[in-house]
C-alpha cells in the first residue's frame, strides 16, 4: 500500500499526480517535452535512456513501464532494450547512443561524476550540445521520478502484460490523468 | 566552464534554462508551486528541505543559493539553516519538520529507503499526507536539480555575497529568465 492516501488500484506515478495535480501537471509536461518533443534523438532512444537510469535506480515501476514504451517505439528492434539492460557496452546501438548512456549513468550516480572526458567522448561520436543537455536532463529527471514513485511506495504491478499495455499508451505521449471524483 | 555552450557569466540552473527554455519553463513552474505555492508548510521550511537535500548531494550552487533563500525567509531565525546543515537532529526546529527532513534524507539516497516507520513517525508528529507528499517530491525534485546543475558543470560562484543577493531574489519566487539574444 502506498504511504499516502492515493486513488486505489492506480499504479505508479499516475496515482501520485492524481493526488496532487498542481505539481503533477509540470511533471507530465516535462516528460512530454523531454521524451516526445522535437529532438534529433528519437523518442525510442530517449525512452531507452529513461529506462537505463530507472533500472540502475532499481525502480521497478519506472523501468518496466519505460522499457515497454521503448520496445513499442523500436518496433522490430524491440530486443535492443533488454540487450542494453544486460550490458550497454555490448548492445547493438550506435556509439553515439552508448556515449550518451554513459553520461546518463554518471548522472544517475551524481552530477559531479560526469567528467570532461565523458562529454568529449560523446562529442567525438557526433553528439551535439542539445543532445548532451537532453541526456543529462533525462537522467536527472528520472532520478526524480524514480524517487517520487518509490519514496511514496506507489502501486507497482507485477504482471508483465500490465506494463505491455501501459507501454502502448505511453508510446503515444504523456497526458495528465484526470483526478477521480 | 560548463560542458555545453550556455550563456557566459550566468550562474547555475539559470544558464541551463536559458539554453533550453522548452524544458526550463516546467522546471521553474515546478519549483514555484512546490516551494511557494499554497501549503501548510512555510516557504522557509520548504527551502530548508531543498537546502538539506542539495547539501547531502554536495551541489554547491543549489545548497548555497537555497540556503540563502531560506535565511531570507526565516528572517530573525536565519541561523536555523546552518544549524540544520550541521546536525538536523539537534537543530531548534519542530519535531514534525525533523521527521519530514528525515524522510527527505532517505529520498535523497533512494526512494525505497523510505520505510513505513519513517512515515509513521512523521504522522505521529502531526504531518499530513500532503506534507509527506510534498517533502518527498521536494527531495526528489532537488535530486534532479542537483544532478542537472552539476552534470553539466554550470557556473558555480564562490563569493557568498553573490548567493546572498540571489537568495533575496529567490525569496520572491521563481520566474524563468528570458533567453539572451
Amino acid at each position: 500500500m502506498a504511504h499516502i492516501n492515493v486513488p486505489e488500484g492506480v499504479p505508479g506515478i499516475r496515482s501520485l499526480v492524481m493526488f496532487r495535480p498542481e505539481t503533477g501537471q509540470y511533471l507530465y509536461e516535462l516528460a512530454e517535452v523531454l521524451l516526445r518533443g522535437e529532438s534529433t534523438l528519437s523518442p525510442a532512444d530517449r525512452e531507452l535512456i529513461a529506462t537505463y537510469v530507472s533500472y540502475r535506480n532499481n525502480c521497478t515501476f519506472c523501468y518496466s513501464s519505460h522499457a515497454a514504451a521503448a520496445r513499442c517505439l523500436y518496433e522490430d528492434d524491440a530486443l535492443i532494450v533488454d540487450e542494453v539492460l544486460r550490458d550497454m557496452t555490448e548492445a547493438p546501438i550506435s556509439t553515439k547512443l552508448k556515449a550518451l548512456l554513459n553520461i546518463a549513468g554518471k548522472v544517475q550516480i551524481l552530477g559531479k561524476e560526469v567528467k570532461q572526458e565523458d562529454v568529449d567522448a560523446a562529442r567525438a561520436e557526433g553528439a551535439t550540445d542539445r543532445e548532451i543537455h537532453d541526456a543529462v536532463l533525462i537522467a536527472a529527471a528520472f532520478s526524480m521520478f524514480n524517487r517520487y514513485v518509490d519514496g511514496l511506495a506507489s502501486l507497482t504491478p507485477t504482471d508483465p502484460e500490465v506494463y505491455a499495455e501501459m507501454g502502448k499508451r505511453m508510446a503515444k505521449g504523456y497526458v495528465l490523468p484526470q483526478p477521480q471524483h
